[in-house]
């Protein structure tokens, strides 16, 4: 069950109904973030008394039963699709917004050079990692803070917000001092400490699916976000691990559709993880805008060849445009679709 | 090695190229098609001098050295796309080529009304099983015979073009009398016997991609059809088995852009399986336009619910109507792109 | 549900029980072999009434109502283990069956070399293909016929009873000329027409699991053959296809224990394709007795780094020679298990 | 390269040693740990020179050439198979070691009860989660310190050591203050935040193997914490995540004897999590000791059906004790080859 309250429901008044669901034998978790106050109601008892006792209490708006082992991130609980503000852009409303720039902060040349590209060209937020989560502890970690900076330095050049991982709990804070919205890595999808951290943590969270993991459990995952405080988060496909070897990843193209059914949260995709090769990412960015994904993530180096992580996949500036460009009538159409648009329902 | 010959080249022409390579310690396999003739050279000897010798022999247009392990189908042997015609209905062209139809022909009136909806709303082909191949030996196994007959009355009733499965080697023939485009089911992708058969059958073949299969193993299964003389295939990528159980199957769309970098033959995409829910199925269609397949192959019925197979993932037919409606701007930019279209090269 | 014949019931009998079963709108499947008479029953109708009514007619020993979807080889069925004999060779029962042999008959000093050698190490039946299920087309296909003969020559020669694939339907009878079983390859444990025909075929069956293929998936295919008349069936677990490639496929050990649980059919294991380098082979071989395998299936190569095919993961005779030896205390262990055993239950 | 000092290199010459590395250009990782002192070396430069001059260094014992990606954990840097000592009892030598114990701590009597019967049939290390990963936020989290508390307490009652798993890098001072051995989750395999602060922790490390993960990527994930100065790394299969539903996951069996060829490092199975059902268990468990494993990691609940976690594979107390009654003979011959064992090379 979740209880959503009034949006000028007072503390006190939440208090009174997590009191009273417990007294049914219930856990409540409590959510109140800008636009959102709600509680979920996990647990087993007399679900019909409970529902009946709460409805009337002050404060309250509605009491919904879901079916969905997610309540707080199901469209049972929003039919309406989430719009997500991250430094002024909104995610899953009418606008396709693209994120776009290198795997990793390495110079500020590289880092402003590839910023003013990106922002020349469409995309409204930067991506950029100062830690790098790498498959070998002697390849580049990252510049650490001093990344971190430069892509502040790179926001003030260019006024794209900045997207950027995180990627223990402990660096939480330090991240988000900078970051307009914490990307969490495929690799830490279920790390639970880490999501809990960023449910206690105000800022938009982009939330890649593990390259094993199914979409209920991305969907659990950002439950526990959510459920933790945090109501601010994006889901991303970013390809998952199959047999075949012609392609990085196998980028599920049909998860954007099937996720947008089962929640309110925007979905992105992106298609330089999951194609791995740079040449296939533009087709894949088509697909991705043509099945109504809310946004790309996409890489772009200033010059891939000496890129010093994930160079095969990033695309250089003249071909981001060039992508960009071609992307065009098909977001003119996404445009249109929007418009019309009202929840996919099964 | 290729030896592409003219088209006006002799027998004895092509006869002599292929003795004057097996001089050189190679197997020579000769394909002679309508628009086609071309000797496939495989083995190992010293490959420079044969390359002299064979080009300046009569009928031989030129000889070029292939990498890739399926020369035939490769898009280094033939850098333009191939047009494969099919009863008047040219796959691979300028024409985005709609397949639709029940999984499996039922009655004559299930077929008729089918056939009729689906013309009327832009599919070229018919599709339909007499011969289906079911994972257990209880379930409907297909009209046999008497399906192929009502495939025919729909075809002269409608125009459509007849696109269904056969099941083994021994059929072929059969089912040639009466198809106008022999299907290779995902589970047959490996049957060589079947594949070496269809080599020998002057039909068009729909080889679907293995659930299991790599596209390098799709690619030399066509291979296969090619080298034994048959050179009219399409691919078709029908999703992958993987861990993932919200969909049927994985759809890698990918797939689209990677085959046409590497074959020169056209490429379709199945919705219906990849998803296994009819609602997902638009969205796949959608994705498969913008990505630059060549075609759909759809899964259509009058009633879904009462099907005798795949009901889950099959559209009705105002559903099917819908789809195509939707499609038609996302097909308008795939003419204008396809008209500017040069082989993708990596 | 299954109703089981008494052994000595006559032909009439079958057939008025398959009568009466119509008659309340089931679809009756009769198996008739040396040491089996039975009848499945398929569909929906008054399952109560029908079982009665058969229950109480003459011949029929019991009918068993069947919650698998695979009534003839489930242990619902028959709680007992099956044990199939080959040319003398019983799998199933308190004997550790090796089969070993080249992938590829390739010439008569090759294959009688190995065949001897394998039966001095305490192998019973002689592998090797004359029809090779090859990826590409160019690869050796094997010596068909000639390779039969060979086999048959070394089965003169050693006593060894012989396992030999078969591709396709058109080559059942000519491969159970020689065979004393016939394989059906992993490529195509969905080939249901070859399944049907080896379900008209009287010889024992090897059927290899698919590489993509579930459990479920086998059992079904099986119950192809044996729901066609033919109840002498052996399943082989193979390795399956998964994203690791330190192996060449993924050796599923569960399988034996599993199938164990939900056949009374035998099952045996093929280390060579699991693991796909012959290092791996033995340690393979040991888990597979310790799991309670009824035996394995194993390459052996006189000299593997000139092997036709599948040079990489074949057995030299030494190998396997030590092989066998480490094996010896567990084939012990096996035994002692073995006489102890009852079925596993769930 | 890997440089191996004397165990008796002082400091200085271990600095020394760094310097003359970082004048090549390369970058050194000096591990100085009770049996171990070694330095690795990465990045590119003039390595015969570099190793020419290290050579002859005071403390340097020889400097070795290793060709893969993890030289630390690798067989090329330490042919000799590594024994890792945990409160005594040492993993990877001439013991077959069992961990055995609940998924999750719950209460005093379930984990005293659990502890002394798994003491009392042959178990050395007491397994059972505090702090637990659930891909749900609303399971059962731990008992968190309090748990660590009883775990303290089922040690000092029954002599074994403790496993228990740490979730974050905040939790890990914490963690090793009551336990003799610190578990990496499967869904942590590649949380480097974590394997870093392990790295500069003394205490042994148990890595189990992500569900989507490859054997390399174990082996980096085991490179990461041993060259941030932690060489007590045990790795651990506990199944992949596959197509087939039959079990929960799909167990590797094959990985054993692959790590073992690759790494030094001791190799245990987790057969509870790779069935999934503990009717499947057992049989797992004699796979992993015919193929060499150096133990076991097995739960087992006084009561699976009132678990608050992983209850179906959760084996009863009378089910272990028969299970190890079971694998006796095995861990006979498991012994004596033991003894007579060198290396497994390719």
């Amino acid at each position: 069950m979740i209880i959503s309250m009034y949006p000028h429901a007072s503390k006190a008044q939440v208090e009174s109904v997590c009191a009273r669901v417990q007294e049914f034998g219930y856990m409540p978790y409590p959510l109140i973030a800008e636009e959102c106050v709600a509680i979920g109601v996990i647990g087993s008892g007399d679900l019909r008394a409970c529902l009946e006792a709460v409805e009337s209490m002050p404060g309250v708006e509605i009491a919904i039963q879901i079916s969905a082992p997610y309540p707080f991130v199901s469209r049972e609980f929003r039919p309406q699709s989430t719009r997500i503000n991250v430094n002024g852009v909104a995610i899953g409303g009418s606008e396709f917004v693209v994120m776009a720039g290198p795997c990793a902060v390495e110079s500020e040349s590289q880092i402003l050079e590839t910023a003013e590209a990106v922002a020349a060209n469409g995309a409204r937020l930067l991506r950029g990692g100062a830690f790098k989560p790498r498959t070998s502890p002697y390849d580049f970690q990252g510049l650490a803070e001093s990344g971190l900076k430069l892509l502040d330095k790179a926001r003030r050049a260019t006024g794209l917000a900045i997207v950027t991982e995180v990627l223990g709990e402990c660096d939480v804070s330090l991240v988000a001092d900078y970051a307009d919205m914490l990307q969490v890595g495929a690799r830490n999808m279920q790390n639970f400490t880490l999501l809990k951290a960023l449910g206690r943590c105000g800022r938009p969270v982009l939330l890649k699916r593990g390259m094993g993991a199914t979409l209920r459990e991305l969907l659990l995952s950002a439950e526990y976000i959510v459920s933790h405080g945090n109501p601010y988060v994006v889901l991303c496909e970013r390809g998952i691990r199959t047999f075949e070897t012609a392609t990085r990843n196998t980028c599920d193209i049909a998860a954007v559709p099937v996720l947008h059914e089962l929640t309110h949260l925007p979905v992105i995709l992106d298609p330089s993880h999951a194609a791995g090769k740079a040449n296939v990412v533009p087709m894949l960015a088509r697909a991705a805008v043509a099945v109504g994904t809310d946004g790309l993530l996409v890489e772009v180096h200033p010059c891939p060849e000496r890129a010093l992580s994930d160079g095969a996949q990033s695309l250089t500036i003249p071909a981001f445009r060039r992508m960009m460009q071609d992307l065009t009538p098909y977001i003119q159409l996404w445009k249109e679709q929007r418009e019309i648009a009202v929840p996919v329902h099964a």
